[in-house]
């Protein structure tokens, strides 16, 4: 298999051809100068699809309900890609294997992708090139991108900042330190989806979430939570005022995000989830809310590209003019902060104009 | 309480003034200019304190066991700081109150200081901040300073390449998909705590943890725990290859983590699991690899002091001169890379020489 400059898989990946979409994501992925160019079209070809981030905790069982929803995507007409960015979705398994599906109900359809990212950014974020990799999935035409994460912190966030529409899953049953790790995710969702909803449990995950967007709450406070609904509740957490003050998206006053109950057991709730899902795009848009959100994204993507280009940099001068830096750093002689300052000026970071 | 320069709090801290470490540690988290020039003197004088990360997965019990730890630390005769950056540690939640140190045994003592921190990094890996803080404590004179974080990603290797030994707690009985995260973080070990051995599964966990290290895996891939070691075993996963393809500190081949059994519960294994962080340390000095983390340590620090200039320089051209080209993305006429190169250009990062 020799290889095929990215300029001549361009056209191929723009007519959907699933062969040259996988080999330019590789490319993507692992960060490959050739493509540039290519991958700069490629962002200027995309802007079409809708992007919906999928995030929760580690036994929320998203990753069976990202399955579903893409089989009822389809069966809607629409054409679907996934990105799974979770080390533990049976996705990501395949990130060695190849892009196998190894649900079957999505298996041998032209209509569905699947990429799985085989780790998270060395510099935390997303995985290096996530957003890449949507951008060659929304120009190849897909109409659906999804991105599925795990949901323990700050990817998260940068999901929602990725996505247009943010769903996170919830699953009654879980223990304390796992609902105290997703209360700080609670805020990015414009849909709450809960799962396992054929336990009897999920009752109470439904009530509490419904109780605390009714109270006009993205996340409880611990206190106001006692205050207002009882002390014993899923969503009383010592993480709140982490989330608290973290960055987040500037939310609408006047949205209230939907709660789903789905199981994926029983085959319910998904048509509903993937027809909130519809719905929000479609507000988006009426109210020109879109506009922020595209917004919000250009800002997210232009510092990860600038980080990108630092980290490369550094990269190539790691033998060369870094070394006695961080000689000078490990005799203490030379702060990080004035290393960095004299090595800014040093690099010629924005290339030749 | 009028301000105090950061010039004049130098000193103080440097005398191991508490009330000086606080204020300074306050700027150092906000990133304020004004100490910049007092945050790089510490660094200068910092370098003597032994830097001790410990992580788990949420449910580990980690969190009471560095505060079991830090009180034999002090019964050694030496100081211990404690850095919490974990949401779900009982000291974070402090991050708001102050630094009220919670766990009793230790409140009032002069030779214990506790720091929360608020959040993570707004771009993912330890929280902003996090090693300049380290670098406060160790010049006030801390002969220990323990980074405690939640176990659950790229956040644990930052740790590992911050910290001198790093420390890594399992509990026996967390589920499968809880062990999936850990699995990612197991290799970055240099001593693996087992705690909880007061349960009677901890057995397992302990013998598990062994077997692999004797097998010279620093993760079990699942296909060569089936063939080695029986099927169903804690470590099997899926995320295995995640794993494999981080980034790693090169691993010393000779070197084998030891596995220590404590209990919280039982008052047990903590003072083992002290001679074992001291043990390594010596270690360290005596093979000379102390300087290879030095050295890493310092590459790191070095690049995200670049990704902080980056970070603020963009920050500051917010409304100014990245209106334009984020216009442009958002029109998609200028791709991310293209924009971020244009700014960099413009942006005089590295500041006047």
């Amino acid at each position: 298999m020799s290889y095929i400059p990215s300029t001549e898989l361009e056209p191929r990946v723009l007519a959907g051809d699933r062969r040259a979409v996988a080999r330019l994501l590789t490319r993507a992925e692992s960060g490959v100068d050739e493509a540039r160019s290519t991958l700069d079209a490629m962002f200027s070809h995309a802007g079409r699809a809708h992007v919906v981030g999928i995030t929760g905790v580690p036994g929320s069982g998203k990753s069976t309900l990202v399955a579903k929803l893409a089989a009822d995507v389809r069966k809607s007409g629409r054409t679907v890609a996934i990105v799974a960015i979770d080390p533990s979705s049976p996705f990501s398994g395949g990130s060695i294997l190849g892009d196998r599906i190894r649900m079957g109900e999505l298996a041998g359809d032209p209509g569905v992708f699947v990429r799985s990212m085989a780790t998270r950014g060395a510099l935390g974020g997303l995985a290096k090139g996530t957003l890449e990799v949507v951008d060659v999935l929304d120009a190849a035409g897909f109409d659906m991108v999804i991105i599925e994460t795990v949901g323990v912190g700050q990817d998260e966030v940068d999901v929602a900042r990725a996505a247009h529409t943010t769903v996170v899953v919830s699953a009654p049953g879980l223990g304390d330190d796992i609902q105290a790790i997703k209360a700080g995710i609670l805020e990015i969702a414009d849909i709450h989806a809960v799962s396992k909803c054929d336990r009897p449990d999920a009752n109470k995950t439904i009530t509490d979430l419904k109780t605390m967007l009714a109270l006009g709450l993205t996340v409880l406070d611990r206190e106001q939570w006692s205050a207002k609904a009882g002390s014993d509740s899923t969503f009383s957490t010592r993480s709140t005022h982490v989330a608290a003050q973290s960055e987040k998206v500037e939310p609408d006053p006047t949205f209230r995000p939907e709660v789903i109950a789905t199981s994926s057991l029983r085959d319910q709730g998904v048509a509903e989830l993937l027809a909130a899902i519809d719905r929000h795009r479609e507000r988006l848009e009426r109210t020109g809310e879109i506009e922020k959100r595209r917004a919000a994204i250009a800002e997210r993507r232009l510092l990860a590209a600038g980080e990108g280009i630092l980290r490369d940099a550094f990269a190539r001068n790691r033998t060369g003019r870094l070394s006695s830096l961080l000689e000078q750093l490990r005799a203490r002689t030379l702060s990080p902060h004035a290393a960095a300052q004299r090595l800014l000026r040093e690099l010629n970071l924005g290339g030749d104009a």
